[in-house]
């Protein structure tokens, strides 16, 4: 088939899609959006979203610009060993990719910062995303799940700061992989270690 | 003395240094600026920038509209034993204050974001400062004492932006104190135990 015989509209869709799920985003923040939602928000079938987007992180992670879903991350740290050293090479991994682009850590941080309906949304995801992440320990209060949650996202987004933001060495120049040794022992810490209280 | 009788200009003078230092700040950075420069750059003798503040720090400080001096999170922290503590219930301590001024981390944080000079500057500062607060550890490489710096920079903006930007509870509803508790023993381990290679 032409380039002619394609289905014209198609990008336009997805792009009003995407669009409305700004609007839902801002208004609603992640937990109170829904897929139906954003697909009343647009006046499509909610079919028609499914078919362009497998969930709502994938919408928000097109709403947002980011360069990346976590989930990319959690399947990268799944079953090693030194699973807080990978997380964070995956996690700089991408954004080191994103870097001079529409979507780099920031612009995310220009867009949290002029708007507190994003900062907002943004939290929302993160926490949703760095929880699904996390494997539960046995007989740990919701409390303390919710604690390691905050303090894993704490050093992630310490460690971009420190890498796109303020560029210091070595944080700026290592590899992922490197700063992923130096720094995954904080993160096994925070996510399986006990903690003070 | 009557108010009427306080020697006229006495203000303009400390706004005008601070309006010179900014542009030094800003086209040498913090390591490249100096008093004498600002001095001259506002046209005023050095003794007179030396009258209103007593370093280079402080006139960053003021240049940038900082909440505090990280000289005092140093004296918070001296001669404790769980200094990692310390530090963080003190920085965190200061950026409470001030939530909701001009000072607040999210306006640093747009200014930053808006003007690459900034970030540079803000980062040679808060480099300067983290090292200074830093004790030397016998036998270590210059090399080294630079990375426990840059890492110990990196839990401190990721709490500082998980409290205040992100609000992730409980990391933005706990006490000072008690976010001193937790992660403390992450600079601990960062400014003074053996690190991964």
């Amino acid at each position: 088939m032409s380039a002619v015989g394609r289905r014209p509209g198609n990008a336009d869709t997805r792009g009003e899609i995407v669009e409305a799920a700004k609007r839902v985003f801002a208004s609603k923040g992640y937990d109170g959006a829904s897929l139906r939602g954003v697909a009343r928000e647009a006046g499509v079938d909610p079919a028609l979203v499914h078919h362009y987007f497998d969930g709502k992180a994938s919408l928000f992670v097109a709403a947002m610009a980011l360069p990346f879903d976590p989930r990319q991350v959690k399947e990268h740290a799944a079953g090693t060993e030194h699973s807080g050293a990978r997380t964070i090479e995956g996690f700089l991994t991408m954004w080191d990719r994103a870097e001079g682009t529409g979507s780099s850590f920031a612009s995310c941080l220009s867009a949290m910062a002029a708007s507190s309906n994003v900062a907002d949304a943004m939290r929302e995801f993160i926490n949703d995303r760095v929880w699904s992440v996390l494997r539960r320990n046995e007989g740990e209060t919701e409390a303390l799940r919710r604690r390691r949650t905050a303090m894993v996202s704490s050093q992630l987004m310490g460690l971009a700061f420190a890498r796109y933001i303020l560029r210091v060495p070595p944080m700026s120049t290592a590899s992922p992989k490197q700063i992923g040794r130096w720094v995954g022992p904080t993160l096994d810490r925070y996510s399986k270690e006990p903690l003070e209280s």
